[in-house]
């Protein structure tokens, strides 16, 4: 969330605070970057084309390789206390 | 990023205005509720478990069926004006 102090005092005395908090997962999108110009980014993966073993889909809207996960969901929780990460992709 | 705007005046005929709008895709978390328990939600498929020819999965983080889409982005999307959806498994 975002944090705002605001201390401001004019006049005899006056005192005014203000303080707003930006409640996390409250009414922010979660998608900043990707793809800003779709209406709605949806990806298809054909399951039988895979070629590894196991391949990590972001879930986290940070990736720089998205739809798959690069591992910025690990920054993102690091800066937010947030918890997400990858859906992963098992043959 | 944050915009914040501050009017701030008194004495005679006080008024002030306050405005405060927290960025979209700012520092929030973006996970309010699922498997907060959990230091990091990552799920697995195993993809030739598949049942249906597409299967869509959820990565707005508000699916009542998560890991699963069950539509939920598309009130998040009206909400916030985001534009995520699901990841489509296709057999
Ligand atoms: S980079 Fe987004 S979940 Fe890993
Ligand atoms: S309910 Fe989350 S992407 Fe559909």
């Amino acid at each position: 969330g975002t944090n705002f102090n605001n201390n401001c005092s004019f006049g005899r005395g006056v005192r005014s605070v203000v303080v707003v908090k930006a409640e996390a997962g409250g009414v922010s999108s979660i998608n900043p970057d990707v793809r800003k110009n779709e209406e709605k980014v949806v990806d298809a993966v054909v399951v039988n084309e895979l070629s590894k073993p196991v391949t990590p889909y972001c879930r986290c809207w940070r990736s720089g390789t998205f739809p798959l996960c690069d591992g910025s969901h690990v920054k993102h929780n690091k800066a937010t206390g947030d918890n997400v990460g990858p859906l992963l992709l098992k043959k």
